[in-house]
């Protein structure tokens, strides 16, 4: 089991149907808070706040907590399981949804046990910033807090996203989100603009053309892996975020240089992840496996002292 | 003056007329091969063959032969030199072509002076396939051939252009073209296709997301520069051919792992022409510049062994 500092996490725990041009799955394991917390689980024990229906099965309980995730901090409502239905098409950089039933998550207020709160790395997967910022209140100093978002959350509650972004360290966002939030076509100004928001590092995430971490000493471009088939890639962008904060938690080092090597873990993570649907690969995920591909990154991105 | 292997250089020699959003330039010295001899002219002596009109200056001669360009095999024939006139708007990875007129360019047959044969390092840019196969038909035996071709010879001469796809060593393609020309949304499907018509390597230009080497044995993802700011992106593709093959010429090493440090010589020397309009910026650029922006691509892809 992974051991190092916990890491709490606060995000949506989901039921999804997802269709792909390469199968679909109903009623499968999703969220983002599940997607970041099993990525971030191989690196760190993890803390787990979120809200789920009467209909969330044992089962998925069992999986969580055999993967090193507390779930003290998931509340059980009367109702159903927050569900997404989408698919993607022919661009797997593009998710269509089709429908999103809130169910439970429309009454979801984030209550952060009081054993989670002095947790040192915190991780504000997409939710409401509403939410997120009510989640700042609770905790005491984190050592590191990072959040991600969505365009609903750009388009409808940008002012509370703003405030989110003042009071974190890291901010997770796609190209298309950076852009749109910052109204500018160069991702390069765009990092600038999040970070002058408040975060010392922004983290864009490309999809297949990597991600870039932009600090105040640095810009680092993380490759993607080379997939040539992706099966579903839902969760990828959380399961990539829960891989970061993972790796810098369980090294507890917030250091420029340990954050590049967390989006390379965050990287390797979730190019597993897509390999199949909802959490089915990283399911049977090894160590082993994480240190063979993280190797790999290097290969792919080094351009001396190539052996 | 840059020692090393020769390298001949066909293509086009123009003028162009731009306009970007942040200004514009009439009658500016361009085409792809004036573009790609420039920067592969820091690294090694260039030999180049095109075709100019009546109009062509001297200042533009004289500017070439400077930079280490022989220009024995430039034919100048009666009539106007190729102009092209276009726009980039927000977008600076889409130019708009609003007028294309050949002129001299409609007649050109690439006639390569005797002691150029010899080359061992060959760049066919952007031409007619059918001119680009006239080329290869009177070369001898280059260690080196590189290609790189557009998204109007896939759709108009794609049988021309698998030819000499058959016959180079390294394609070099921007995404959308690799795209269309394989069919499939997935650049990594697309390198490998590339590979199956006839390079051993497929060089895939990604613009602000940086390039992709795929060889036999590896995958290297290299980074882009991040400019806040690109002044004129026209030629960007071919100072990056011509950066890596003068990298190659000049070490006459074209392993893979060289080929990967190309290919950041390349991305340096396309960071830099952006700047400016035309060949301003490349008119100035220093080997020290090279030097140190070299260093900084290295500081922007390493994520170990960082001092």
């Amino acid at each position: 089991m992974a051991a190092g500092e916990p890491v709490l996490i606060v995000g949506s725990v989901a039921f999804d149907n997802v269709k792909t041009p390469l199968g679909e799955v109903q009623d499968a394991l999703g969220g983002a808070a599940v997607y970041s917390a099993v990525a971030a689980s191989f690196f760190s024990p993890i803390k787990l706040v979120g809200v789920v229906g009467e209909d969330f099965p044992q089962k998925h309980m069992r999986f969580l907590a055999s993967r090193n995730v507390d779930l003290a901090g998931l509340q059980r409502l009367a109702g159903k399981t927050f569900r997404w239905v989408g698919h993607y098409d022919g661009d797997l950089s593009q998710a269509h949804t089709l429908k999103t039933e809130l169910n439970v998550f429309e009454h979801f207020r984030p209550r952060i046990p009081v054993d989670y709160r002095k947790a040192k790395y915190v991780f504000l997967a997409n939710i409401d910033p509403e939410l997120q910022l009510q989640v700042l209140d609770q905790v005491g100093c984190p050592e590191l807090t990072v959040c991600d978002t969505m365009n609903y959350w750009i388009e409808n509650k940008r002012d509370a996203l703003l405030e989110v972004l003042k009071r974190v360290d890291v901010a997770f966002m796609n190209d298309g989100e950076a852009r749109e939030l910052c109204g500018t076509t160069s991702l390069v100004t765009a990092a600038r603009q999040i970070r002058d928001f408040g975060p010392s590092a922004a983290v864009i995430k490309k999809g297949e053309h990597g991600a870039l971490l932009v600090t105040d000493s640095a810009h680092f471009a993380a490759p993607s892996y080379p997939l040539e088939q992706v099966v579903d890639p839902t969760g990828a962008g959380d399961s990539f975020a829960g891989g970061f904060i993972g790796h810098l938690a369980t090294t507890n080092d917030i250091s420029e240089a340990n954050m590049r090597k967390a989006v390379i873990c965050g990287s390797t993570i979730a190019s597993f992840n897509v390999e199949d649907f909802s959490l089915k690969r990283l399911a049977t995920l090894t160590p082993e496996d994480i240190a063979e591909r993280y190797r790999e990154f290097r290969q792919i991105a080094s351009f001396e002292g190539l052996e």
